[in-house]
């Protein structure tokens, strides 16, 4: 298939609902990012790259951080991981207190903030130098020694973090945070305000399109940790739409509220789609139509 | 891949898994099924069967009707049904009202309760002779004109359906059904009360792996409802275990409390496995685990 | 004190409010009653009765039902009926079926709906001909033989009743209902269907004034059941505004969708106001500003 | 009547009582309590004091401090404190996020944890030296001097306090906090720390059965606005068993985890009862008992 032409196609088809949607006005500095950016990035498992739009600029990649960070957790504990965190869709928003309460401090998934903040304490307790261990995965997995965090955006995050500093207090009350709140609060943010471009995450993911194993890297995890991520990732990736994402785009996808979109395309590549106005589910609003189009065009979907 | 033995396999391996569980109480006609029993069909898009145990025993298919259900309202009405019923997991227990509740009654999917009685009503709706025509479509899908309902197990489920009941009453409370609740619930209770094996059940399927087209049946919905089909059922048609189901067997799937569940492996084949004992979250337990086994060994699965 | 000077001052400045706030629509035959009506009853102890405004119209005493269902129960069988319903303000609103669903189908209290339903069941139980032991009730109460119920609101109730018919079988599915659903709900409605004025249901209220015994009917509880219901009155009496009504009024309460509230001044007198326009809580409006102001001018409180 | 011979009754009669129940434990300085305390004291609008056991023995007031909380608030900012708490019941347990969350930072009352840290915010704001004021108003109520807080309890308070922390994030996260969520959980937890007797707290209660004035303090608070701190405390003021403490004992009362219990006879006398083992409603066994029989005894009750 003729992937440029597709990109190109996809491009100037999503142009009118680039800018459409809101920014997320919660933090500072990711309120002030232009609303009409785009970027659309596209990874082969036999090594091509194809790009379209500002594809090469980074921005913050919030929650896709939460696949990274499971990905490490399991490559450093197993399936252990799963005594403290569920892998069920949670059917609630992505920061609800509601359901760890009544569901007694055991958060639904990894990909919802107290699931993640559950998979930060495990990696401060089995990684050495945790953020230096969280950066170096995520440079090793792409090849570029320049990734890192934004300090602005770090510290917005610690300020404004209200909500999830509620929900660390209560995953603690509930006995499941090994570490102090502020200590997996300050790793969970650092981890949101990496920045990385399209292309970069594009490749980050690739692994997960190769069975585990990247041309860039090398097995990443186990053909079966792959497999389970995306599983993971289709069912409770896209916040509490992901089974309109499953839908309408066929793929294990995961977003962060910085406007960023990973997928995956089993056997084949991994995608990352960026434009920051988000839909009101807290997803790309012209990120989840590009990657609609994308599967309507190629008919590349795992369904 | 041989098919054959590895359902000989599977079958030997699941052995001392059946029976675990606990048998539905509630419909006595279900209660009484031994506990024993396990059949497992496969129908590839070749036109290839292969079946091992009770494979051709009838048994109740209750939410597996579900399945098609969706699929006949699909057919009539197109995509206007998702105005009436969402397509998100729920994140709670099949038959639950606090969700239904909260979101002023449109429900979470068409594999919960709620959702299937709202289908059920929109059937009633735009079918000639809805019976009939669920039986023919069945019938249709199989080839084989002998499907029917047990009036006995439909008049237990009358009988026992208080919780439905409450259901298809808020349901109308809030305006989400057209017709008289007890329409609804009698022509729900019938679709759950259709008899089918396994190997009719995979053969019913098929379809679903074939982008829309059984070789069987032709043209049965368009690739792109084929396609949402199986993201549905992919999200939700295992109740509230539908994050493992995916993390462990990594197919679409659907199962029902009469031990029945059907998998689809998109582009090669539809499975039925059954197994009357069920584990907590309400799915056959020797039924999960043999499917586990099917796609660890054939390393089938969409991710 | 002059209650008759209080009762037209009251009458007099309470007129702005009379009509404001909505009429239910739910149930055609309360719909169409003018939402200019007002009246106001009190029955002391002493033996003498005030009353203004259209104090002798009778309208439908829908909930206020509640409080002589209970009444009754408490007098056939005592206190076991604590043991299918508690005595605790909901803090949800008065039809919610997630609390119920919550609290595995035992009521928070018997004012609320469900509870309400099961102390139905209970009479049912118990009562020798239920309808005609408790019209037998309110007749014995007031002295009035007259009372009755209205078919027409009855039947409305009957037929519009889709949210308690889903409260009926949810209970049921929990075992907490002996009788057919459909026979609670007959005589749950028949309850709700009872006409009465203001004058009669201050009349009837005067045992709860008199620690159980009222000069009209002699000893209907003992004293300790009369200081109970008027505890479950308080707390529980006014849907989820009781805690408003504590605050503004200061009087065990209960208040029907039909715009009437009775009131206890324990040892002193029983009230009774109508007016058929309901607060966002489900109160009449000018009905809690006439109690309001009855309080604030006589100072008469439990407080 | 004889109330020093009513206390000995009681005294005797809950003997077998004593100790039963559980002693929290999140708190170390609370656990090392001896569970066979129990003190009551009793002191009229008239002026006269009545004691029995361990009433002269300070304890940790706990939850109790939000009624002077409450008291002082309404007297620096009067009723606009309605508009950051209601007064409604709960329904849910006293530190709940549940509800806070559905209910967008607006606590149900001011006794529950949530609504208290908005008080405690308040307080921050419109009192001069807010802990010294505190604690002068408790000394000028009392006119005992030397009422001060535990250093011990608190700092095991702040220790502790992950579920506390939560409520004041969220409350945070909602805008229904001026001061920093540190702050406010600081003067809340130092509250709850201070250290009083039966008979200092039945003496500081005293305005509230003196319709607002106390024979020892003078005008505290208006008549109005006792009245109505009475109802607030009857309908919310023990947890999630306000219905049930006011069918038992038919008194506004306000209990707290230190297993303390004050409960005011509007117009005769201020109670205040304490044994530290808790019921399951976090309401002191014995203490409950005590108050039972007390209005058992004395026919004293609001009903």
């Amino acid at each position: 298939m003729n992937y440029r032409e597709i990109l190109e196609e996809i491009f100037h088809e999503v142009q009118p609902m680039i800018g459409r949607g809101r920014i997320p006005d919660y933090i500072p500095p990711l309120a002030s990012i232009p609303r009409d950016k785009f970027g659309m990035a596209l990874q082969t498992t036999d090594g091509d790259t194809f790009q379209v739009g500002e594809s090469k600029e980074r921005f913050s990649i919030q929650s896709i951080s939460k696949l990274f960070a499971l990905t490490l957790a399991l490559r450093l504990v197993g399936t252990s991981i799963w005594k403290r965190v569920g892998r069920e869709p949670s059917g609630t928003s992505f920061n609800s207190l509601t359901q760890l309460e009544y569901e007694q401090g055991i958060p639904r998934n990894p990909f919802i903030n107290a699931g993640a903040l559950v998979v930060a304490d495990i990696l401060l307790s089995h990684a050495d130098k945790p953020k230096d261990a969280y950066l170096e995965f995520l440079r090793q997995l792409t090849g570029i020694a320049s990734i890192t965090y934004s300090k602005t955006i770090y510290r917005a995050e610690i300020k404004a973090g209200h909500r999830n500093r509620a929900l660390a207090n209560l995953l603690k009350d509930f006995g499941n945070l090994q570490h102090s709140v502020e200590d997996v609060l300050d790793y969970y943010f650092f981890q949101c305000a990496v920045m990385m471009s399209c292309k970069e995450l594009a490749q980050a993911c690739l692994f997960l399109a190769g069975q585990g194993v990247s041309p860039l890297a090398g097995e990443v995890v186990s053909r079966r940790h792959a497999k389970r991520i995306n599983a993971v990732m289709l069912t409770c990736g896209t916040y509490d739409a992901a089974g309109d994402f499953a839908y309408r785009v066929g793929l294990p996808g995961k977003s962060g509220v910085g406007g960023g979109i990973v997928a995956v395309v089993p056997d084949k590549m991994s995608l990352c789609v960026w434009s920051p106005a988000l839909n009101k589910a807290g997803n790309s609003y012209a990120g989840t139509k590009a990657l609609e189009l994308f599967t309507t065009k190629t008919r590349l979907s795992v369904f």
